[in-house]
């Protein structure tokens, strides 16, 4: 499936060890833990990259740090906008908090009343805008235009694709001669910047994504040699759910960098929180456990490899978590 | 109820010192973050010490690695032998296994399966013995009397306290001016060395025990003036639960290092759970959420101060998690 991935890993590789020290001082090194458990599941080495223990819950903010520090001062000053109610706006209010930039997170009226007052408790600017999350991100390309202010993609942005591979240049000094790294895809940000470095660092690792069913845009688009319109079902891992952008310089990279996807469904999803809560007393939202469910899945093609699975975050809503403990029978 | 704390203090603070040079390859520096939910609640700044994060799941890791690591290399060889089936008996195993000690970790036939496994799965000698945690523990101090072997007690041990107290020292580096530490208190060990090196930088900070109603054994004794054989009540905070050894060193130290006590109900530990879970997306277990409970139960307490609590570890059983998530109206 894989193109030659020699100048974007490079490419890749150059913007990471860049934003390596821009963000250095605003993002964790997170660690790494040995799962005893999932690598006798395997028969192989299996590493958990806990990026859920990173500020703001996410890596998301290793983006947004290189990101809004790669602007000009009179940039910021303009200010920031992005449309995101999820990881990726938690991570752009505290930026802007950070370093004290004015600007706005739009959110539609859909919005959650929890979502929207953790933001409000750090002091982050909010407005509602649109009945969904396509009409509030088109108001904030919108205002930023207007204003001459800086919207920040949650993944579309060259600056946000290297900071999120600083995740990799941690992992690559942390666990040694990766065979394999697993690494969930929503709008590829995280695995272009995590596949380029680590592909400039050896070809030979292989770079596997990973999707719900219900969501796998990325990979349909990558077997279609084009990025599709199409609608997803819901999804536990909404972290990663919903469509790319026409033109996303993420379905290069991916197509370059990616050498393999696996799928996989919900109830593989709800087992792999429930796991590694169980397992390892780790909270992991629905997109972090695509990366447990899908090693489990293929387990056997890991055997006696070292298998990195990237944990990409934590803040699962109380209500989900209750939904997958609280209604199954075991 | 203090006595005067500085001749303590300043034996703990140099125990401390010399724990963190032997430690730190073997410990994480877990980090601190700041509560906005709980600084409003309070009105003040609230600052979270995740000990959740650290290896192994909880601090003790820390007392474990330091008493391990200050035996000379022919007490090693002779072997390691305690009797927990908690996080002692985690960080006690994680330290064998990381040095290749021999010895065992003796657990009552009452033990829970999974903890068995998790023990197991790592490599660690395990030997069960006794109908319950009382006869486990006589066994292991028989069995390192007979054998020659290094009895390693939780909290009964400057060595441990040294190491548990490396806590403070990440703290005080993290957070400056720290007014009040709010620390759950069993044994005594951890407060004993949080609170000797805090109050030995600076005698004003406020050091406050938080325990369970129905297990304040370290509560009751100091107000009677010695340790007390009581039973305790069940409670969440499995962690803290039980009786203090006579003759054991934090008793001492308690008494001169900790200013006051916080008790707090078993509502008020679920509530507390449940609301990390919620805000900060953070999984802790019952004796981490003493420190949380505490704070809101008085919050009034420390309006305007700069506030640290010590979220001691996040091994709550599934079963446990479920029944604070799942059987409740709200």
């Amino acid at each position: 499936m894989r193109e030659n991935p020699g100048s974007q890993a490079s490419q890749i590789h150059g913007e990471v060890l860049e934003a390596e020290k821009r963000c250095r001082p605003f993002i964790r090194k997170t660690p790494v833990e040995y799962s005893h458990d999932l690598s006798r599941i395997g028969t192989c080495g299996v590493h958990l990259k806990l990026e859920s223990s990173q500020i703001t819950g996410s890596f998301k903010i290793r983006g947004a740090a290189n990101k809004i520090l790669s602007l000009t001062e009179e940039e910021r000053n303009r200010g920031i906008v992005t449309a995101s109610s999820g990881n990726h706006g938690a991570a752009v209010a505290y930026m802007m908090k950070a370093l004290g930039c004015g600007g706005a997170i739009i959110l539609p009226k859909t919005a959650s009343g929890v979502k929207i007052d953790a933001l409000r408790r750090m002091g982050t600017p909010v407005e509602i805008f649109g009945d969904d999350c396509v009409e509030a991100e088109a108001f904030a390309r919108e205002k930023a235009e207007k204003h001459g202010m800086v919207y920040v993609s949650p993944y579309n942005d060259i600056k946000i694709i290297g900071g999120q591979g600083t995740v990799a240049k941690e992992l690559a000094e942390q666990v040694k001669a990766i065979d394999s790294v697993l690494v969930p895809v929503g709008g590829g940000g995280l695995i272009s910047g995590v596949g380029g470095y680590l592909k400039a660092l050896d070809p030979s690792i292989d770079v596997i994504g990973c999707q719900p069913q219900n969501s796998a845009v990325m990979f349909h688009s990558i077997r279609a040699g084009k990025i599709l319109e199409m609608e997803s079902l819901p999804t536990l891992s909404d972290g990663t759910a919903g469509g790319i952008e026409q033109g996303s310089l993420t379905f290069g990279f991916c197509k370059a960098l990616v050498d393999d996807f696996i799928l996989v469904g919900e109830e593989a999803i709800k087992e792999a929180v429930k796991r590694t809560l169980a397992v390892h007393h780790i909270l992991v939202e629905g997109a972090a456990a695509l990366t447990i469910a899908a090693f489990i899945k293929e387990s056997h093609r890991f055997q006696n490899k070292a298998v990195a699975l990237v944990i990409s975050g934590s803040k699962i809503a109380l209500e989900t978590l209750k939904s997958i403990l609280c209604n199954s029978g075991g």
